[in-house]
């Protein structure tokens, strides 16, 4: 494995590669790695030949008032794990390599980006789609693999990838959860112990949620008040939002019809934890 | 030569010239070609292997009150002009091809895209760097040409490819003008004779504006005077900017500086000419 900090020296390196036919994978990630990650760079060795995992945390993402500071960093252990579970590169650029003063381009989607997250987190997306263009640009991979967990993030690049022609397939791999539920996330590190108890109520409200739709229900209001109510069993959960959305546009529905998924944010203090479950397949 | 007006059909055909290590060369066009295209068509020739040359009138770089319906489209004539002057593909797509529904994602560059021309074209260059970038992903070039007449354009683009890391080098090949020092631009073909007639005060004013800096103005406001009052003289010009800008960073200057240059709008009747010049070289 290598680690490659400089643009030009990833390039260098993958262009033998891109010459002998073989195929780069991409998984990008902002570190601080857990079995979800490792199990998108499964997802990418199936996939491809090589696979680049990038590691930065984008500062771009990060509104005003988030963690970006102390947004949690291990690299040595990232590295350790990367190599262990078979990355052929870690690209591990410092900010100025990647945001070179004057920095002027973004890419925006307006309609995805300001409903579920973007209401509380609204630079948040645009910075994803921008140095998710610029990884792609740089890697120039066959294949790129994110994670269920992040919802939104992964519809939106989707659609990004749609509009903008990158010749490159996108797979959303399954949210990988601990054995009582709970999302796997690099931010639980912040969750005090009782938040940590209280914390997979979240995924009960939303199998319950799936459960309640394979038994007849149907209407997205009473979806809502019932994992509303499931969630309000937790006495430190303080709901962001619910939102019963359709998995191509995000907007929301009424009727669950096929890809209706229920996408929600809950803050345990000030740690803010984010999950989703289809409530019937497309 | 080949035209094509499928995406999938094209990054077949030039798949082949990829894999056999030749360069791609793109010219963006939106057709109605004039000899200022022939001779970017000429720079992608002498810096690349095979020339594609895109014709397309892109809605999205049009206001609302703009000449989108009545752009001028003459497109046997383009196929023969881009055959003679040897383009090998011409890529043709129509606006469900490039612009499916839904489309969600555009590129913009807040900073750069509200100056000069973007004040009275608010959407223009959020269009002109979305198609841009399709047509990057689309090509995946290794070089592209555009013309310095749309300087502004060309900065935009300089910047996103800096900004995004396309891996796409860019270039601005030199005006080319009529024989009275008018730009040659498709839009010349709606000037009335007497509007075509006083035309070329708008060339006139910039090299006038040239040779005062060489004699030692450097003043932003007296250069910016001297080019009023010198269009002031053709009674059928109306201004709608005469800015002195960085190349860099698009913002005013008000003393000359290695990089600055003079870019102006004017209109005759419904007709808006754009033209610029370096008053002093990097």
């Amino acid at each position: 494995m290598q680690i490659l900090t400089k643009i030009e020296d990833l390039r260098k390196e993958l262009s033998v590669f891109r010459r002998n036919g073989q195929r780069i994978g991409l998984v990008p990630t902002m570190g601080y790695l857990h079995a979800g990650h490792l199990s998108l760079v499964n997802v990418a060795k199936e996939n491809a030949d090589v696979v680049v995992m990038s590691i930065f945390v984008n500062p771009t993402q990060f509104g005003p008032n988030e963690d970006l500071a102390r947004y949690p960093r291990d690299f040595a252990r990232d590295e350790r794990l990367a190599r262990e579970c078979g990355v052929d590169f870690i690209f591990y650029p410092e900010v100025p390599e990647m945001y070179p003063e004057p920095f002027f381009t973004y890419i925006v989607n307006e309609q995805m980006a300001q409903v579920l997250c973007g209401v509380s987190r609204q630079i948040h997306f645009r910075g994803v789609t921008t140095i998710v263009a610029k990884l792609f640009n740089i890697v120039q991979p066959d294949v790129a693999v994110f994670g269920q967990k992040d919802a939104q993030q992964a519809i939106i690049i989707r659609q990004m990838v749609a509009d903008l022609n990158f010749p490159i397939r996108i797979i959303v791999a399954p949210t990988v959860r601990e054995s009582d539920g709970l999302a796997l996330s690099s931010r639980n590190v912040y969750l005090s112990p009782e938040e940590r108890r209280q914390a997979p109520v979240i995924y009960s409200a939303l199998t319950k949620a799936r459960a309640a739709v394979r038994d007849g229900m149907n209407s997205a209001t009473e979806i809502n008040k019932l994992i509303r109510s499931t969630i309000a069993t937790a006495s430190l959960a303080r709901i962001d939002y619910i939102e019963i959305v359709d998995d191509r546009t995000l907007t929301s529905v009424e009727i669950v019809e096929p890809g209706t998924f229920v996408a929600v944010a809950v803050y345990y203090g000030q740690t803010r934890l984010i999950d989703n479950i289809y409530l019937k397949e497309r």
